[in-house]
């Protein structure tokens, strides 16, 4: 058996002699059972010391190319690799659980595909989702304008964008940031995949194991995923009728110095508050002088049944702590996964550094398919209707579930957004109302997704009157009431359904 | 002061005291400038031992919320947040640099950003980028199929999809996937937003910092920014004619124990080089014996002048060592960034969590486009006529390139796919070449991205043939040759090309 010391090579002696002994067993040029020289005579061999050579045997043992026997010296194991048939492989299938990250998060999957099953299902009324109504998407308008952007495009809309998104959409964009009061460079304005995609983005720059985010208590369940998958941990700030309770998030913020404030500041989901403008200032104020950053999730703010305008709180910044969110998926529809991020060029370029890693950038087509939108004055059009399809269905809702006077069923009457927050009767489990209305017909969200220890004192259950029919909304009310009072503890008292104009306590 | 002390509660006495003092501040009870009672009167007045008090102050001093003055006691400190106007703020602009994660990985965007620029300038002939030919894009087809679409499915377009993506679609890669041989159902497919996503998921799923990946050297850049981002440690596999070197697989699979194997085992990127069948079942016999897991990028392996067929490592693993990754990006066009996953339920059902988080789902349009383009048989149609087309210009630019006779450029003809990968003359050095093609008007990447440790003894280039026309790839190889012989140190002689049917080494 020839080796080859090399003295003037950076690799170690020992290492040599084990590469060249490796390489010969598995190229076949030792064979298997071959006896390799002893220890001793190898060392006089190549003019080493012999402990070099066992060093060398060892890392050969320890790999499981060679082994020592008593009497028979240092043999050369079978190779398995060598001598396996491919066509007649004894091997298992491999098992890929025990190739996961310890770091993987599974998050409620179950829940959610639970939920998206249950719009296929035609018999069942579902108030669990989030969507817009399908009555109101603007299919011709669409369809024309498809046929317009082709025309126009060419093939343009085939191409791939910046990763930042493609310059029509980002200055159509800006224009309608300048709506809600932001003044922003088009070098400030990212497109990407949805909010979902900008929250993710925003806590993969910034989440590291271990540090603390404040959010409000419920919030977003997405949202209180995304952080935790990020091992962050995520403490609720509580909501009342002027959104987030800036005195108790000065304590938070003084107890865990978080890393960032994430926050729905209109039309909040689940519980449809809104940070009134005190609050916002309040919300700032206390950003600036903790240091805490602010992501500003505006979803649902368009949503909005009151007239009355809030500035953003991107709008109210002026020192650069708010990274503001925006989306087309409540307004407009869920399926184009169009978002954008409004914030500094630092922020833009970071996010635009994970875009090249995650998915280079977002469908082509569809941006200018809302630049086109957006330029030509129909996104303005198409929200004034949707808006007012939305409060219809929403007093409707409200007016159904009055009707039928369950004792200590609380109702907040949101003032936009997509969701009523109800308080159950006290004398309700959850689990037994869930049942009761799966075999009437009617699916609801429950509340522990939405807060970040998943599970509350006070039932809640979110409605959603966006997506049903009218005619469905009436329906599902009623199957919904009667899954409460067959959920009801047979002797409680009907009477009134407790009911304010105002949000109660979330 | 009045402090109340719950001996029956978890919360430590001190924490007890010091949060009571907190909100005493915070409430604006405690005015700026009051002085706290000394450690041991409170101590006396609420009973504990004085260093409790002594702690509870400490904690309020690390807080911010107090100070001890020699002579004066324990002070409360003026509250900045309490104080504040809003509109009369001095604080300075966040620094946001400061708050981003240690993990966070700042990939070769610059690189990036900077070709996808040169592609806006007309005037610079690009063949640095991977893009199909945008003569190619089936525009008129497209058009008609949105309006067919927009009929058929109406809403359905509009509305989200599974996260797994829509059954049309996934019934329709089913079915072309069976033509590479691979047979799954459709619970083993997931749509995903372009390869580039799948890799990604398969890198969030699977890599913990430290991790080993075994990679093809040269390989994907973006792969490698992807592992590297999720921490792992990026290790070559030198590649030849016949694709990976399956004995040097051995070795580093001995010696480094990897995570997984990532492969183009079809004219990948950059090097063009094919995965014999000979060393496709070698590579699969070795990952099994040594249980290491495949990632198979498959985006090349249509783009076939051969005719050869190889099949995918998908079609031959039995033991479900392999995640399967395709695209239409390369065959169809980039913008639409619809990609799939094959792989068992496991796996899948990983991959829909993952995109639960970041992004819901695909854009729904392009899903039901795709799947109507697939059934109605205009994909096959497509792609004899881009490969036909592809090929003629792969032969123009060799044929282009080999006129110039440049003595020591070495070329490899690729079989398949989108790049030639030529070895530079020895005595040429590449930031000068790459000065001067700037000049002459002419893109081309350089190697460094595509190998993990950055940089090779060799210098490559890789040159695209898909994008440019036959016009500008006969104008841009006259503008890199004239490139090239500047940047050569004058003496050397001009003579043959070196030529080869077959790859060189890479």
């Amino acid at each position: 058996m020839e080796i080859v010391i090399n003295r003037n090579c950076n690799t170690p002696v020992y290492l040599q002699i084990k590469n060249q002994i490796q390489h010969k067993i598995i190229s076949g040029e030792l064979t298997d059972d071959y006896v390799l020289p002893s220890e001793r005579s190898l060392a006089k061999q190549v003019k080493v010391d012999r402990s070099t050579v066992v060093k060398a045997y060892m890392e050969l043992k320890a790999e499981g190319l060679v082994e020592s026997f008593v009497g028979r010296g240092t043999i050369v194991l079978p190779q398995i690799s060598k001598n396996m048939t491919f066509d007649k492989l004894t091997v298992p299938k491999i098992n890929w659980s025990q190739f996961v990250s310890q770091d993987f998060f599974m998050n409620s999957q179950n829940l959610i595909a639970q939920i998206m099953e249950a719009h296929q299902h035609e018999k069942v009324i579902s108030f669990a989702g989030g969507i817009p109504s399908s009555d109101t998407y603007p299919i011709e308008i669409i369809k024309t304008l498809q046929n317009y952007c082709m025309d126009k495009y060419r093939e343009k809309l085939f191409m791939p964008t910046s990763i930042y998104g493609c310059m029509e959409l980002r200055k159509a964009i800006k224009k309608h940031a300048e709506s809600r009061g932001i003044n922003a460079s088009v070098k400030e304005i990212m497109i990407t995949s949805g909010t979902q995609q900008g929250i993710y983005y925003f806590a993969k720059l910034f989440v590291e194991a271990g540090d603390m985010i404040l959010v409000e208590e419920p919030t977003y369940l997405g949202a209180i995923e995304i952080f935790k998958s990020a091992r962050g941990k995520v403490v609720g700030v509580p909501v009342d009728e002027e959104g987030m309770k800036t005195d108790v998030l000065e304590n938070l913020l003084l107890r865990y110095r978080p890393k960032f404030i994430y926050t729905q500041p209109s039309f909040q989901n689940p519980s449809g508050a809104t940070l009134s403008i005190r609050r916002r200032k309040e919300l700032l104020k206390l950003a600036y002088f903790y240091q805490v950053p602010i992501l500003e999730d505006d979803s649902y703010s368009e949503i909005n049944f009151s007239g009355k305008r809030f500035p953003s709180l991107k709008a109210l910044d002026k020192k650069d702590y708010v990274v503001h969110l925006g989306s087309f998926s409540k307004s407009l529809f869920l399926g184009m996964r169009i978002g954008w991020a409004i914030a500094n060029e630092y922020i833009v370029g970071r996010f635009g550094s994970l875009k090249q890693i995650t998915d280079l950038h977002s469908n082509t087509m569809a941006q200018y398919l809302l630049s086109e939108f957006l330029i030509q004055g129909y996104y303005a059009k198409h929200l004034t209707k949707v808006v007012g399809e939305y409060k219809s269905k929403r007093d409707l809702m409200c007016n159904e579930i009055t009707k039928y006077k369950i004792n200590g069923l609380e109702l907040s009457i949101p003032e936009g957004g997509y969701f009523l927050w109800c308080k159950l009767p006290e004398n309700i489990r959850l689990s037994v109302l869930m049942d009761h209305a799966i075999k009437e017909g009617v699916m609801f969200m429950p509340p522990d997704p939405f807060y970040s220890n998943g599970s509350i004192g006070d039932a809640y259950i979110r409605l959603n009157y966006t997506y049903p029919s009218k005619e469905e909304i009436k329906e599902g009310v009623k199957r919904l009431m009667e899954a409460i009072r067959k959920a009801q503890i047979r002797k409680c008292p009907q009477g009134e359904v407790s009911y304010s104009n105002r949000n109660p306590i979330f």
